[in-house]
């Protein structure tokens, strides 16, 4: 699955940029609060609006303080995916559990530097584990490789059945590195500057797509 | 003067709603960061890509903690008017001067419960006071008339030279109210759902204009 961020987007007319992106699996939105990160993007008004303008699933990153309080708004507005960070949830259990009696998929998202052993348990009662190879904050940033190590734990945990939930990547995920993304069991890639940067966006999904399944079938070979 | 607040514009589509209100004096953009307000709107990633959508002057009215840190990096983008609530700003004189040598206007916002008596010296160093005339956080509220003393307080001073500045005045502004508003003295009307609202923008504007001007004649007669 391929899920580009508007982050790189004209925010503008974020309409267009969810018409140039038909085909793709996820949209996904970048909302930071000027305090779990040092940036102020948007929230829940801009993502009710945006609702409107598409039916692309939507995945909301929460990149902001107290989730507890403010996730479930998203959730109760139409999100099809509600991302949390472990480092923020105070109660990351009941907020899964809020998040999808809400009506949506309830997701988990660590930053580069935090590790996943201490969570894995929690990840039962996630449907996404949002794997962070950037320091959330900025669009444009180069991928941090060392955190494939994350993925490719939850992955053996999905594939051994003691997990069931969807393993996303989120930073410098392009052509250079999406490959090796997929090789690690990574099943949905969030791509800002990949996508929004290409002369045709939609276009550039398909690339990011046909290069993640076929490093995906040479994986599993 | 009229500055329209895209707060009730679809932001999905903000590039027209810039267009809609060709006429407008300036655009107000309600910056909120879910911790000095309970809302989380937008920030200056969005405001970047609404300066290169219009020439309307934009006014920034950051309801946010920390504008010492933040509200500068607005000037910078190349807002007209930045305005900061007095009950964030750690050090408002030198944040004041750093807006002015940003390049930007200097604006002091302060909301409805608070008393301007403490705060007149420093308007020596800003160019716009914003009266908030509902708490701030959200657009559509009812308009509270105990501010206008603060503006007819402010004006008095500006009338008998003491300050020199625009008084603005944000919250409940529509038909019914922007005549007593012009009343106490105020240059600078924030309407949301009363431009946004219409069947036409840019009419509801030129109206709002005529009736602030037919009330402002009546008041200095």
């Amino acid at each position: 699955m391929i899920a580009p961020s508007i982050l790189s987007a004209d925010f503008a007319r974020l309409a267009e940029a969810l018409d140039a992106i038909r085909g793709a699996d996820w949209v996904h939105v970048d909302v930071m609060d000027a305090h779990f990160v040092p940036n102020l993007t948007l929230g829940l008004p801009v993502v009710e609006s945006l609702l409107k303008a598409t039916d692309i699933p939507m995945d909301c990153h929460l990149m902001i303080e107290d989730p507890d309080r403010w996730a479930v708004g998203y959730a109760e507005a139409g999100a099809h995916n509600v991302t949390v960070h472990v480092e923020a949830a105070k109660d990351p259990v009941r907020l899964a559990r809020d998040l999808r009696a809400a009506g949506a998929k309830a997701g988990l998202s660590i930053k580069p530097g935090t590790p996943i052993e201490p969570y894995i348990e929690l990840l039962e009662e996630y449907d996404t584990l949002l794997v962070m190879s950037v320091e959330p904050g900025f669009g444009g940033q180069s991928f941090i490789a060392d955190v494939l190590d994350k993925a490719r734990t939850v992955r053996d945990l999905v594939d051994t059945g003691h997990l069931n939930l969807v393993v996303e990547i989120d930073g410098g995920i392009n052509a250079d590195t999406v490959e090796q993304a997929a090789e690690a069991g990574v099943d949905c890639f969030v791509a800002g500057s990949a996508v929004y940067g290409a002369d045709d966006p939609a276009r550039a999904i398909e690339g990011l797509r046909a290069q993640a399944a076929s490093a995906h079938e040479r994986f599993t070979a």
